[in-house]
């Protein structure tokens, strides 16, 4: 089974947190090549990134890939996330467990903010 | 003359700031419907917002479209870049300023998200 795990930042704001939450429950929505799409969070909301990534275990995933819903390469994306994966790796070398680059560094965002702005 | 704004927070490391900059001017280099794409801060990093509006006006926007680099509607969406867009506004009564919605806010975001889940 293969989970996709958004990761945020997580706020002290639920509103803020309960986003990522429908964005991911959104993005399970549409056609994908996961069995299931769920949310975690580096600090401030729950699931934090280790338990969320064990609770895709417990459901049964043998494969998850992180994503890091994060606009800039800093030390959330190049440390902090990538340290809070590894907890859970070592104790769960059965299960490949994989980071892909952070939002922000993705091609397309361009051309959606492009688009964003002809939105009113 | 219609300009683009991508305001984004603003980070202490220059890294993060130039990665904005650098989106703004790939964003340029992409069919769109403006004249020219520029970046500003809301803080910690320059041209602050007023300012970045200001150069706009002063190359010759009579139309500046600010476009939240943010992902979610916390109070920096919802109070700072408004407030910060205002004081310009009140200034400029013969300039059309709007500010777009949020990046976050974005229809096409879980697409782009699933297609980064695939990235190397």
């Amino acid at each position: 089974m293969k989970y996709l795990l958004l990761v945020a930042h997580g706020s002290r704001r639920k509103a803020s947190n309960d986003e990522v939450r429908q964005l991911a429950q959104h993005m399970n929505t549409l056609q994908h090549d996961y069995d299931a799409v769920g949310s975690a969070f580096l600090e401030l909301a729950e699931p934090l990134i280790p338990q969320g990534i064990q609770d895709a275990i417990a459901k049964g995933a043998s494969e998850v890939v992180v994503l890091p819903y994060f606009l800039s390469a800093g030390r959330h994306v190049s440390k902090d996330v990538p340290a809070e994966v590894s907890r859970v790796r070592e104790e769960y070398p059965q299960v490949k467990i994989r980071i892909a680059p952070y939002l922000g560094s993705a091609a397309g965002i361009a051309e959606l903010l492009l688009a964003q702005a002809n939105e009113k």
